[in-house]
Formats: structure tokens, C-alpha cells, sequence
């Protein structure tokens, strides 16, 4: 029996992109998957996933270990969180539609799919043939011009996209330029979700009308920014700030020096407890002393966490 | 005897960066100053302005025409508006000194500087050279990283900028990077102001702590855009969104053909009916044309205006 | 018996970058790369190719497609053609491995990998893991930073790259940073083949001391360049430019509207007489019009070719 | 008796763009302008010189200190030299104006005009109306997309300039986009200078067909490029090299730290005994400890200089 798609929106609130967990050999680590959506769970008020990302080193693992990945997080989050997005962009198409129509078997909640960043994209046409592969998932566009290069403005994606991509489900919006952001909260229909993916300045997406938040930080940061999306809607603006200018100030830090997912990924490790090991070539691994720093720096911060 | 720099916060609410009239032969255009002063505050609720900056094509004019616009604006707007901040950056730091030292005597209630742009910047040290030449005046840095190439993050600037700069009282921060914008709020002092510029973005800035805007397009969209930061003040994040959503309309449509000071310079002269003149090279007049279908834009969006 | 690795040049003169041949439904066609190593062989007077590099849209292939690829230009160029490069860059380290451990045994005559372009990488850390899966394939380095935004100097990849990757044998340089090519002509030892890559400037890459050239443009124009070569060997300048402004005046012409590989492609096709069909997403065919003018700007350059 | 303007081309071989000598405290020092001619004559073998451009700080210059330059310049050059190019390029049109005249007056050989870099320009149009100024001067226009972000092909900058601006003469071109320098040079009537401005690159330059370099780095190592292009000229590719190498080793240290004007005029004084003075604010003084390592490394490549 086809699913039937639905017209309600299904990515709120905080949503945290998975790191990949590895052995320290580098292989694939699906024994940490279970304890890994435990702490989101139980310590940073996480219920959602989007797995397989820019975060989870998408582009750096084989399709096989995309597919094992991608089935373990929805086997094992299943009844335990609310939704599991599987990102399934590729360079190459035939990859990413294999990819989608895996997701669709797996039980997966949605799909996303950045622009190809190496050929620069007839972003649509591209979009309409992946999400063709499972047209029964909720689909979600996902822009991150900072790592693609590509600054197609999402707001001209977005004519017509629902008759090129009935599946169309909304936005992982990860830019900073907030016209085009607004536009696209502006034209969204009901059932679209429009999130916002720069966590750094996610008070700032919220403002322009974001319905919830996908990023890395979220994974060892939820539990605060859970609080200021409440405050946001309460109105607080002060208490809203506070915790964005904390999250700012632990990031300003990393970034005098470098943050990117190797770096990131060990802080998780550092907070949780969770062993996700290093991070695969072309990416290295954060050296100890300055792991150590940077989790000083987040203690500093965010003592009272957890 | 010497004037006493307040520690009050001065910059506040909507400020709109003035266009310089020319005449149709290119001349500086005196006369059309006066309306210009009356028609901003009747008609756009705007009482304070900042002259001479990116949008009065500053970097276009001679020095004497500097000396001679800022000295009419500020006699013309005393009494009748809260603030004139003269902006005195030049590529040549003896320039910047020349025109701090005027506006000091010709009554201007602060400057601003933005970083020379074309050999990249000691900022700190040259914002401190230009202050020094107007010791009494309140000192704002103006941060512009689209035009100028600047991208020293304005946190880094901050640090001990009032030992440097005795006179510092805020920043007009128009770039995207609203982490660094949030920093710099976060950093603040109770006496500063910290103003952000970029219109089609400003609820992202009052979010994240803005008290006040500069920009153009307050030169017509002024009184929608006092009723925006009432609405935020006030918690009406729909309303607040509402009036965005118009001027991200109006520039998304000017952007996908061109939208520079040539362009924005004739829509405010057909909004206001000031006579406001072309550009001057390197910039060049909007064809007309174009400015039809832009002045029809503005008319279907803002049709209630004023 | 394993391979012994030569410490001759072995990439020298003129190298095709193949487009790969497609079905009019987009299915890799290995019935064209027998006619279309003919008719370089004798058209273009073009005795090596670089296959699936970027003009032959490595990254939208599937590894399966890369492999049946690989095979069926290595297999058919034996014995007609001197060097069969196989590209076997992937954003995936796994990925390249087995691609060059298949090129090992499928005969290739060497293997070059571009970096990867999502991540930014370490990139000497990257080419030994891809080079150890093929230890005795002569290994090139590919520099394209226009399309990966990889901007590290290769003059600092060369440092110590034979203790990283003994079988290393040279540079494709694609890049317009001549001081950088000239310091890695000046480093290169003389086993290395440095090759340029920038068609439409190769004089300058001539004289700065490349020993071989790369390009797509070289499928149909490379009996032209050729002579090029030769003109600059015997100190013919006014004839070497004379080749070069011409080929710069074609491509001129395609920049102003577009020139990818879609619209390289359809070029080769009519200039060739092969059917290399169309391009895969996210690239999109060159349209009619525009493939039609600038075919006839070839011809009105190149009439008395081949 | 108004000048009339040659149709023979003036500017060829080795120009040195000139440093501006300065005080200790920072005042331009015009007693030095007469040592530095001499030098540049009697070390350098270079009898043409490019004044007031970017290596000479113009830009940090008021008005009135770039006349007296200018002046002084061309006056103590009289009789000893070839040509005395005046850059009179500015943001302000009518600032270019007012040099473009005193140029004439004071016996320049020529004018050249750099791209005004804030407002992006519409370029012939500027340079049409800079020129006007000085009708009987030879105009050369200054191409520098490095700093001055403006990527306008040059070659398109050249259709139909000459009627436009009669008095056109070349281009100074300072890129690295040599499809762009080979069409200037391919399209160049013969009594045009097509000088090519990248110092470390100027081997590809030559190759493409340059008639002439003008740079900062042959204040100090000209002698060395005129044996370069007088190689070049020879056929002699492997001496060329040679020396192109040399540089390109020196400005590769350079950069591995800083490579700004400061250090560059650091250099010069050391290298020639020159009292050059600091660089103006918003550059700042070339640390000592590395202008000695720079001078040590210099004087490794070119002992046996002068």
C-alpha cells in the first residue's frame, strides 16, 4: 500500500545533524548509533535527526556505509524519536536516487538533498529527478552556499517546485543571507517546513520566521537552544539572546583557530561521553590540546548543561 | 570650552543614510536640502540622518563638496531632527582628519569611518588617527564588508577600542555575518550604539539586539519601517514579518536586474518628488524604463504609504 | 611480477581530456571510444588521453561506470595511443582506492586525483592513501582550484611528496597562479612530467617550462596546438600566438554567454562527427542556437583545420 | 602650441612603479626623488618609471602631496629619462580631472587610470571623461582586478576606446587572466603599449606578447628582469627561466608571511640604501626582524646584483 503523503509539517523545533560514528580504524561504528539517540534524547531534549549530512561526512563515506548508516539510525530511532531525515545528495545522480529509494525501504521520515557542488547545478531539474526515485517521502531542499558555492537565491527554486517535486516538504535553509530567507517564509505554503541551519545565529532565522533548526551544534547544545526557541516565542527576547550570545562566544573561539568537523566532532565526543572517533580523510583529527581548550571553553559556557 | 561627550546612547530608532542632490548637470544641489530635511520628517517619521556615506556617493564628491553638503545638512536639520552623523571616511587618512576636524566645527552630532578599502586596513589604528582630529565628537565605526573587502570580524575591533578611541559610541554594522553582529552586542556598553544596515535583514539585527537602523531605503520606506521595530518592540512578530516581507519583495525585484545607488537614488526621487539628480560616474542613471517598473513596484507594495 | 616503475617523463605534448560518450538516453556508450581514439589519433595527431577527468564528468558517474569506462579506453587505446590517464579522484577516500587499484590492473598508464572539493583537505595526506592503493602506477597530481576552491600552492604539496607517495610522477596544473606553476616547474625533478591545463593560455604555461599540456579543447583543436608547441620549440613566437589568440578568440566568444562541458561537449560533437550525446545532470544540453554559432565561430577560426 | 600626440608606441621594456619616499614622520620627502632616479638609472638600468600608482600609495595621498610628487618627479627626470607615467587615477572623477591637467602642465610623458574600485564603474565612460582632461597626454589605463575587484574583460573595455578616449595609448594590465592579456594584445593597434604588470609572472606575459613591464619589485631587481626579457627576446627560454625563478622564489617567502607595499618599500630601502621612509596608515611598518629575513633572502638570490 503506497504511504500516503501527508500535508502537515513535520520538521519543528531543535534538530540535530549527526556526527557518523567511527572506530578508531576508521570503519563505520553502528554500535554507538542506540546510546547516541539516547543522549539526544535523555540529555539535550533532541527528538529529531537529520543524518547522513555535511556533519555525518556524507561525501567522505561509500554508498554502502551511507545505506547501513542510514537503516541503523531509523531502525533504532524508531518509536523512540519523531522524525529521522536521511540526506541523500550526491555528485552523481544515479547515487543519490539509489540512495533515496533506500531511504523510502528504510522507513525514513524524509529526504534532503543539497545541490551538487562540483558541476554547478540546474538546481530544480536535479532535485525533481531524485525526489522522482521516492515520491512518497516528504522532500527538503537543502541550501548551504557556503560549502556548494552555489547562490542560487533558494526563493527562485521555489517557483514551482511543488509541480516538479509534488513531494516537496521544505528547507534546510544553512546561509546567511536572510532576504532570501524571509522570501522564502514568505512564500511557503502550509505544509512546508522552513528551517534554519546557521546555529550561530539561528535568533536571527527565528525573527525572519523559521519553524525550526537543523545543526551540529544541536548535538551537545539542545537542551539550551530548545530554551530559547521557547523564550523566542514567549517573547524574551533577553533570555533568547543570552543563550544565542553563548553559543556565538564558544564558536568565535573555535573559529580564531579552525572548526571544522574534525573539530567538531571531537567536542561532541568530549561532551557526551560518546566514542564517535576521528574524523575521515581529507578531514584530520582536532590535536588533543586543542580538544582539551575548546572543551574548556564549552564548560565555561554551558556548566549548568545537561 | 570644550564640548562634554555624553555617555548617552544617541543613534537610536530609524536613521536614513542620505542621497547628495546634484543638480542635472552634476553640480552639488543646496537648495533641494531644506525639503529634503522636511519631507523625511513629515512624511517618513525620520528625524535623524547620516550623510555623506555609501549612499551620498561620499567616495564621488571632493573634499570641499563634503565640506560644503555637511555643513548644510547640519545647519538645515538643527532643530528639527534628533542627530546628523557625518560620515568622514577617505581612502586618505589626512582626508578623514580634514573632514573630522570640519564637522567637529560645523555642529555634527557624531562621525562615522569606514575602513579604507583599498589597501586593507589597520583598523583599529587608523579609526583612531581620524578620531583624534575630533576628540569631542561621538565616533561610530562604520562596517560595510560587501563593498569594502573588510572581513576583520568588528568583535576583534572592539577589543579595547575605547583606550584607542576615547570618543567611540557605536558601530553601523551592515554585513550579514550576524554572529559578529551578536558579539558585538553581546560586548557592548551601556553608552554605544550598536545600529545595523542592511533594511532588507533589519529584524534579523533587532533580534539579535539592535537599537537602531541606518540605511537607504529609509529615505521612502521610513515610516514602514518605525512601525516594524514598534511591532518587535511590542512582541507582534507577525506584523513585524509583514512589513519585512514588502521591502524583501521590492529589493528581490530590483536585485534580479540591478540595484545601486544610481538605481535606489531615482526611486527616492520619484517617491519624494525631490529633484534629486543623477549619480555621478563611475555610477550611472537608472534607465527610465526601469525605474518605472521599480517606482510601480514600490506603489503596488507600499500603495497606503505616507 | 609487479610493475617496474620508469623514472622517465612519460606525459609529454599534447593530452586530450575525453568527454564521455553518452546514449541520447544518457547511458555510458562504449560503442564511440573506438572511432573517437581514431579519429584523435588521426585527425588531431593527439597520441594520449586523460579520461574521466572533469570534462568527461567523472563526478556524475557512477563507480560501476567508471570502471566499464576505464577498461574500454585503456583496452582500446593499446597500441594506438602512448599514455591512457585515468582520473581517479573521488570526494570519497574508499572510493579512489578502488578506482586506482582497478586502474592498476585494467593497465592504465598512470593515475591522477584532483582533491577533494566538499571538505577542504589535507591534501598530501589524501594523494598518499589514494597513491598506496596503486603503488606502481605513475601518480599525478590534478590543481583545478577555479572548481574546488583547493587554493593551498601545489609548490607546498611538492614538499616531500616522493617520501609520501614514491610513485608520484608529476603535476596537471590547471590553474593561473603562474608564479606557483613556475616554482613547481623549478622544484620538479626530471622524472616528473609538468603538465598546464589552462588551454587558452598555454603559450604562458610554455614558457614558464611546462613539458605537456592537458585540455578538453585539445579533442578539437589539438592538431592546432600541436603546431603550437612546435612553434614556441623553435622560437616562432609570432606563429604561437598567432594559434593561441586564436583559440582564446573562440573561447572568448563562448564565455560571454556560457562555456561548460555541456556545451564543450556538443562542440566536439559537430566539430568530430562522433555522437558523444548529451550531458548528465546537473549539467544540461547546450542549446541548438548557441551550439549552431558556435560551431560556425570554430569554422571561421579553424577552416583550414585538420 | 599644443602638444601633438605620437603614434609611437612609449612605453617599452623594464618600468619601475615608484614608492613614495616619506619622512620618518611620515611628510612626503621630495630630497630623495633625485638619489632614487640616479639609482634606478645606474643600478637598475631602468629609464622609465610609473609614479603616484598603487606601489607609490596614492591612494593614501591628499591632492596636493601627489602634484608635488608629480612635479617632482617629472622635473628631476628631465633629460635623464625615457618616460615619466603619472597614475592620476581616483574614486573621485573630478579629482582624476585635476591631476589628469596638472599632469599636462607639468611635462608628464603620460597619464594612466585605474578602475575607481567602491562603486564598481562603468569604465570607458570614466575613463573617457579623465582623459578629456588632458587631451594631449598619452592614456594608459591600469588594470588591477586583485585590488580593485572589477573583472570587466579588458578586452571589452577596448572596443572602440579609441573613439572614446583619442589619446589612448595601452593598458597596464596587472592580472593573471592572460586569454584576457592575449586578446589586448591581439586587438592592439601598433602604437599602443601593452605592458604587462605581474612581476612574477612577466615570462608569461612576454610569451603572450607584451611589449613592456611595469612593477614595484624592478625598483629592485630590474637589471635582472631587463637580462630576462633582453633572454626572452634571444630565445634563450632556459636563462629566462632562470631569472623569472628567482623572483618568483623571493615574492614565495614573502608571501608565506606578508607581502604588502610596507614590506615592499622596507625592502627598497634596504636594497638600495634609500631612506624610503614607513608606509602611510592604514599600512603599517614592515616589522624588523622580518625585513632583515626578506634582505637576507634577497641578497641569497641576487648577490651578485648590481
Amino acid at each position: 500500500m503506497p504511504r500516503i503523503l501527508s500535508k502537515r509539517v513535520m520538521v519543528i523545533g531543535v534538530v540535530a545533524a549527526t556526527f557518523t560514528p567511527l572506530t578508531p580504524e576508521g570503519e563505520i561504528n553502528l554500535s554507538v548509533i542506540g546510546p547516541y539517540i539516547d543522549y539526544l534524547i535523555e540529555k539535550q531534549n533532541v527528538k529529531s535527526i537529520f543524518v547522513n549530512g555535511t556533519t555525518g561526512e556524507s561525501v567522505s563515506l561509500s554508498l554502502a556505509e551511507r545505506k547501513a548508516l542510514a537503516e541503523d539510525w531509523c531502525h533504532k530511532a524508531k518509536g523512540k524519536m519523531d522524525q529521522v531525515i536521511v540526506h541523500v545528495g550526491c555528485m552523481c545522480l544515479r547515487d543519490s536516487q539509489e540512495l533515496a529509494c533506500h531511504a523510502a525501504q528504510i522507513g525514513a521520515d524524509g529526504i534532503a538533498v543539497i545541490s551538487p557542488s562540483f558541476f554547478k547545478p540546474s538546481t530544480a531539474a536535479f532535485l525533481r529527478e531524485v525526489a522522482s526515485a521516492a515520491p512518497t517521502l516528504p522532500f527538503y531542499y537543502y541550501h548551504l552556499p557556503a560549502m556548494t558555492g552555489v547562490n542560487v537565491p533558494v526563493r527562485d527554486v521555489l517557483n514551482d517546485i511543488e509541480e516538479l517535486v509534488p513531494s516537496f516538504r521544505g528547507i534546510k535553509f544553512s546561509g546567511c543571507d536572510l532576504m532570501d530567507f524571509g522570501q522564502c517564509v514568505s512564500k511557503s505554503r502550509p505544509h512546508w517546513a522552513v528551517v534554519y541551519g546557521v546555529d550561530e545565529q539561528l535568533l536571527a532565522g527565528l525573527a525572519m520566521g523559521a519553524n525550526g533548526a537543523v545543526g551540529s551544534t544541536y548535538n551537545y547544545v539542545g537542551s539550551y537552544m530548545n530554551k530559547l526557541m521557547t523564550a523566542f516565542e514567549n517573547g524574551d527576547q533577553l533570555q533568547a539572546r543570552a543563550i544565542q550570545f553563548k553559543l556565538q562566544e564558544l564558536l568565535s573561539f573555535a573559529m580564531k583557530n579552525r572548526f571544522d568537523v574534525g573539530v567538531n566532532k571531537q567536542l561532541m565526543s568530549d561532551v557526551s561521553g560518546l566514542s564517535l572517533g576521528p574524523p575521515r580523510l581529507p578531514l584530520v583529527q582536532c590535536p588533543q590540546d586543542y580538544a582539551k581548550s575548546i572543551f574548556q571553553k564549552y564548560n565555561s559556557l554551558f556548566q549548568d548543561s545537561r
